[in-house]
């Protein structure tokens, strides 16, 4: 493909991405731990063309499950099933390097890789939620540092892992009774300061190569991570310039390593609300913010800012004097984007809980289906973006109005693909297939 | 069902369960990465009305991969793939108590509980290959009664989390806007020698309230964990009263915990050859023998004895002196199994070598259809069995024969369902749904 492609992927935030979605007349909540309900999001998705469905993932359950469905299906699990019920769009599962085995969270992935014939991405986390340490036998959260130098080697062992079967390692002969070259399957035997693992992995190397290495951090350690090793990038931004800043920052940071800047897919968040006028847009946004419940939000903005705001009056203005300028209990991909809202709009308490309501952060846009392909276009082109995680604020629905009526104009825009050229994950991102890292080795050379 | 029920699993070793099965003409070897090889094996097991599939694992490579296929796709996820494929059959995947942390293991299996709507079982195991160690930062795999200790702490803690949301916790109220009632939630807050976990579980609870605890360790620590937890039994017996005085052992120590016996559910293993006459299965058996490696096959016996007998006269009588009478290297469940075989049949090596090559050390019958029903309805009406594992020598072929010839003679004798009767594993194997621990604390009862 000369052009360059535009990325989209469905995330699914089991009833959408609003977080009164739930309570929305048309909610189907009785479905959310139905596989069909999934299968059928990304058959719909797989539809137009999409490059992929996306789930977020944390272990531990969400404090404000009182108000909310905040309960997950474990989701590489939950891929194995979307896999079975589609052929061509790709499928990704976060998963946190903190609180797995380096060993089984490989497998977990190769086997979803296999299943779907190559369409599996790994959106690689540290976890935020900082309860989670207590699932885990550990007294506290490690710190983001920590985290992120665990993340690493983690990486190192898996990318090991992943390679440790060279593509032509299998043999089959029946005849001879040979099933494998045991020269092509090789040990790490990698030592670490976290990890200590000898491998090979007991499965033969996937279609991908390995799955495709997604990212969702805008830390600084957050960036270089990502700059090392993420093929796509989740981010939330609220300004065109800020995307642009992380966009080329990002890119820059690839080049540096002397990666390739097309094989680091920018992917800001959208959360569209759609109608046949901007105005009725907007009224479809008000309806959703009217059934948020304060108790619930002041909870989710806590998580954000890492400060409590429970008994503040909500009709004054945001009582900005009591951020501090660093909160360490704080999400950092959403600690700044706030902050500039803040400082941008100067909303009260509860305009600021509306503003955040649609998608925590990410972009909320509610317009025409052409506003909404403009603000596509318009990153797209400039440098700020190379596609988009769509977060439908409600599910279907939110989802469809994209598809019937935002995609089209895309396609006759010539952004985006008419149907799939071919049926890895790495295909649609226009992604190499990484070779073994030991299929480079000079014995093998020799031998 | 007034009368006792006759428990049928597809043991499916991926290419069959004779060491050679990958060289037999038929095999599809190429198919083993690939999931529709496994939902048609399920598809084909659900036709006639079979309990459940059935996967072993373990988290190492196989040594013997030069020789046969003996790589492994990991099993949850793939259960999740076969979920997709099939509604009423059971299944069930082996996972370790060694090398899982409780938090992680607990949610795969309650993802594909939610997905399959009731059908998960899980094998519970301590792991019998010690290299796994090296793959998860050990220095050596922990000794069998630390593992047997570590795997009673693991079930204390994954029973709390699967109970921890009661069957009502989840409101899903959408004009009162409460999704779930927290005070039905609850946290473990389990601290042990071997796990500190809070809880709760991120997900409601799972459609059989847990999964199905299966468990296949035959040690003195195997037997006293499987009376208090298992609910089903995988067990490997070569004579009649041995598979009694286990099945007699196993009753009688669940009862002496207050278990009533026929919630424990015991499942030797079978591996029929099928011929139209005994004459004719013998042939198709030697046919499968002639394709054995010794190298192959004495790799499988010294982990199962825990001496190598490599370079030894294979047409020499099995040199019985140098097996110790107690090798803790040897894999317990298997080492009394073979050393009974010597010393009853006083096979050579050779001989020894074929009579394990067919499924390690589990029951192989040669015969015609209404020998192999007269053997499964001798140990099912003489208190040896509950129903059996079929492990077909090779797939599908060896499935097929039995499904088309011996499962319409165990219908003909009353033995074996015509279809299944209800929709979950639990109603398959005729197993209660366990009530959450949480119910029936007083202070739920008071509220
Ligand atoms: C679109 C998006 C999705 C994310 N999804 C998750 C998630 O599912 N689970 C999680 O623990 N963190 C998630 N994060 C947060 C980060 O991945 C990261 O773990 C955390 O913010 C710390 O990284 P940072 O400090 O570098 O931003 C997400 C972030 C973004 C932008
Ligand atoms: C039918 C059957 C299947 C088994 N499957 C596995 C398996 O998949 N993985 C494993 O590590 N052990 C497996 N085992 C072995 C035991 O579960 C157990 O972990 C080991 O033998 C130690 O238990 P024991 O010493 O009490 O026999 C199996 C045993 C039997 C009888």
């Amino acid at each position: 493909m000369p052009t360059r492609q535009l990325s989209l992927n469905l995330f699914i935030y089991p009833d959408g991405h609003h977080e009164a979605a739930w309570r929305y007349p048309s909610a189907e909540i009785a479905r959310l731990t139905d596989v069909s309900w999934f299968q059928r999001l990304a058959q719909q998705a797989e539809q137009v063309a999409f490059d992929a469905v996306f789930f977020a993932d944390g272990p531990v359950l969400a404090e404000n499950i009182e108000y909310a469905p905040r309960f997950r299906l474990e989701p590489i699990t939950l891929l194995a099933g979307i896999a079975a019920a589609t052929s061509r769009i790709g499928l990704i599962a976060t998963a946190s390097t903190t609180y797995h085995q380096p060993y089984n969270l490989a497998r977990l992935f190769a086997s979803v890789d296999h299943q779907s014939r190559g369409r599996v991405g790994w959106n690689i986390v540290t976890t935020t939620n900082d309860a989670a340490a207590f699932n885990f036998g550990l007294d506290a959260h490690p710190s983001h540092a920590e985290r992120y130098a665990r993340a690493q080697e983690f990486l190192e062992v898996v990318t090991g892992l992943w390679d440790s079967w060279e593509d032509d390692a299998v043999l089959a002969d029946p005849v001879g009774g040979r099933y494998a070259d045991p020269a092509k399957i090789h040990r790490l035997d990698h030592e670490g300061r976290y990890f200590t693992v000898r491998g090979p992995l007991n499965v033969p190397r996937v279609p991908q190569g390995r799955p495709v290495y997604v990212q969702a951090g805008s830390s600084e350690d957050g960036r270089g991570f990502a700059a090392r090793w993420a093929e796509a990038i989740f981010t939330a931004h609220q300004t065109l310039p800020s995307a642009q800043e992380f966009y080329c920052d990002i890119k820059s940071r690839a080049l540096g390593l002397g990666r390739r800047p097309e094989h680091i897919r920018v992917l800001p968040g959208l959360s569209p609300f759609i109608g046949g006028t901007e105005a009725e847009a907007k009224r479809l946004q008000a309806e959703f913010n009217d059934l948020i419940q304060p108790g619930y939000s002041l909870q989710q903005l806590r998580q954000m800012l890492g400060v409590d705001f429970t008994g503040h009056d909500l009709d004054a203005p945001f009582p900005r004097h009591l951020i501090a300028p660093d909160n360490s209990r704080a999400v950092a991909s959403r600690f700044q984007v706030v902050l500039d809202i803040v400082d941008r709009e100067k909303p009260t308490l509860r305009g600021l809980l509306h503003r955040l309501a649609g998608a925590r952060g990410h972009f909320v846009l509610a317009g025409t289906p052409e506003q909404v392909a403009d603000h596509i276009e318009t990153w797209f082109t400039q440098a700020a973006a190379d596609g988009f995680n769509i977060m439908p604020p409600w599910l279907p629905g939110g989802f469809e109005a994209f598809a019937d009526q935002v995609v089209p104009l895309l396609r006759r825009r010539g952004l985006f693909r008419e149907e799939y050229a071919r049926s890895t994950l790495r295909d649609h991102y226009g992604l190499p297939r990484p070779e073994s890292r030991f299929a480079a080795l000079p014995q093998r050379r020799a031998s």
